[in-house]
């Protein structure tokens, strides 16, 4: 056997159950993890040698405020870092100071140095809610790219063709259609594949959309002579309406900022398939706990339980144990313990140019058979959303909120206003 | 009209009788001209603001070495030099210093400065034949280039689209069949055509196969809020075999170092047809000139006076005036004045692995009927290569070369070795 040969097969390193039983663990809740075999590779070569993996996550420096849909990508971080490696947030800084130089673009203007280090700060200390910032590197990509120069980025440019940049769905998707692609929007995956040239990295993670530009940076390092990065991209978090990714456009979004009580009555509010899927992305519990309450609930315990303890979990993370205990207290107290049904209907009215009485709805939702026995029920103190009992027969609910209204004891529905 | 609109049609400036005269001794000769009323504009403006144009013309400084095929676009350059403009040498030191990082392109080593240098003085010597230097601005881009940075870069691209970019002939054919195109070679068109916007160029000159960039060019001065450059290309000269285009390979080239007997003699060589072509593409004559004398041989004067007379300005150019003298004197004593026919069959002779015997060429040429006969001739002293007596019967002609042959006083050829 050649050199050349021996230097493509590398002895395999025995795995070893600690390390399957971390695979098992990164691998949870993922959309993409490859090479999974290659990062086996890697967790047991930096257990032999004694030395953490460097797990890359880019950040856009644009939009600096996260609602807990951003944190999933974070919890997975978080695991990499309980489980010992180096992980590092890249500050995207570089692009971010040019903007979309082609003006075509007005959401991407250029934003100067000062905000951009303001925008890092404040996502930083969103994230510090759920990653240990002690253990993590904050780098600027500007270090490397602009110490690149003209002549850098031209050498950078030669190792990929165009071809392969086309492959991205939406570059292509816009070359079939004849759309203009501008020269730059072509240089950017380069320049972000760099990245991980730059910070030697080992594993690059990101939304499902990032699986493209993930996977330049894997082929640059190649071209580089590096080892190349495994990529692990996460799902999109589904919102509280159970239908479709959280966004603050769609209102079905949980605020890292918004207070216990709010924080814990949303996570109450989701459905119990939902509810699994928050435990995959968002619970820091082990597979095995996670396992173990599903088969509980499956036996007959009451899933209500099991969301308690995940709105604990993450009222917790973003607040303290005391304010997750208060929540609890405060709940339960406002659906009068137990009244609440552990499955409630879910259901759609629409609005009228983005708003609705609550009388037209409860009406809609046929909670109640006219309008006039509506406002019977508010005067009588009978209605109440989440929780809260409604006083005014004016209260007027915005498209897009999801609400759990009760009228009477028994009448419950979980209505998202389209 | 609105103010844009205004800016968009400026007000036309007359067109006097030395403009006119202007752009047809400029239009003499070129393959493509762009756009003619624009430039007609730029001549009368730069008259009305007693202002020089900018005229620029690109240096490749990896092959310094030139022929007289080479001097077609210098003499144009001449032309407009003349005519009072400012040329201007762009020395290409950015990318001949970077070479082809991809390596793919063997021809393409990066450069080092001084290598840069001493190419750029041997080419200006050589151009300096033809060129006024004293006039003539001498740049290098690497001024600009390394100034832009990966920022100014990244801008520079985003002005210009993908589509654009492959609608350039070898690009387009290369993606259509699947070869693959490094995204560095994408940038350097935009590279070159950056040079004119900091040039400020009003008009750039190249070979025919420079279209596509100078466009590119063109357009980039509009984006950056500049008058477009004109465009001028100049054909390809043909060789001496008057077959292919002029170049060292195929042999059938004047090197501009060539003596003064070799170039006048090479130039004699030639068919009438090429000679008029020539005077369009070599000659320094006005346009007036040249129709005359062209005049003058359809009504019966000897087209090899015509021959005689650009074979001298051609030796005047890269020697003296003495010398074409005495070029003229030793050629007509060599073909013992008057006794070369005015116009000489041309013929191709098939060699054996690169080259053939004297005796072989003659009668593969049909000037005699045997290889005896023919050595009986060179014996006798009957047979001349280019009007030097042939004395060694084992006289071998490579592959490639282009000669006058004469065997006795009537039978001549002009052979071409294959």
């Amino acid at each position: 056997m050649s050199t050349k040969e021996a230097a493509a097969q590398p002895t395999k390193l025995p795995i070893t159950d600690d390390i399957r039983e971390a695979m098992a663990l990164i691998r949870r809740g993922t959309d993409t993890f490859l090479i999974e075999e290659e990062f086996e590779q890697k967790l047991a070569r930096a257990k032999a040698e004694g030395r953490p993996l460097r797990v890359k996550l880019g950040l856009d420096p644009t939009a600096p405020d996260i609602h807990i849909g951003h944190t999933v990508v974070l919890n997975k971080l978080r695991q990499l870092q309980d489980l010992g490696h180096q992980v590092i947030f890249l500050v995207g800084d570089f692009t971010a100071a040019i903007g979309d130089p082609s003006g075509r673009n007005t959401t991407r203007p250029p934003l100067s140095p000062e905000q951009i280090k303001a925008n890092a700060d404040t996502y930083l200390a969103q994230a510090g809610k759920v990653l240990d910032l002690s253990r993590t590197e904050v780098r600027y990509n500007s270090e490397w790219c602009n110490a690149l120069g003209s002549v850098g980025l031209i050498q950078l440019a030669s190792r990929y063709t165009l071809a392969r940049l086309l492959e991205r769905d939406d570059f292509a998707k816009r070359y079939a259609e004849q759309a203009p692609i501008a020269m730059h929007e072509l240089i950017y995956p380069l320049m972000q594949g760099y990245d991980s040239v730059a910070l030697e990295s080992d594993l690059e993670l990101g939304g499902s959309d990032q699986r493209f530009n993930l996977l330049v940076g894997r082929e640059l390092q190649r071209q580089y002579g590096q080892e190349p990065q495994c990529i692990l991209t996460m799902p999109l978090l589904v919102g509280l309406d159970g239908q479709v990714k959280m966004s603050k456009s769609k209102h079905n979004y949980i605020g890292i900022t918004d207070a216990p009580n709010d924080m814990f009555g949303k996570v109450m509010s989701i459905s119990d398939d939902l509810m699994w899927d928050w435990y995959d992305l968002l619970s820091l519990k082990s597979n095995e706990a996670i396992a173990a309450l599903k088969k509980e609930c499956a036996e007959g315990r009451n899933p209500r339980d099991a969301k308690v303890l995940l709105a604990k979990e993450i009222v917790e993370r973003f607040h303290t144990a005391q304010d997750a205990d208060a929540a609890e207290a405060e709940f339960n107290n406002r659906f009068r313990a137990g009244a609440m049904p552990s499955e409630i209907p879910e259901m759609e009215v629409e609005s009228t140019d983005g708003q609705i009485m609550i009388g037209h709805l409860l009406k809609a939702a046929g909670l109640v058979p006219s309008t006039g026995e509506a406002n019977r029920n508010i005067d009588q103190g009978g209605v109440r959303l989440d929780g809260e009992k409604v006083t005014d027969r004016k209260t007027v609910l915005q498209a897009g909120t999801t609400v759990v209204v009760q009228v009477g004891k028994r009448k419950w529905a979980r209505i998202t206003v389209k």
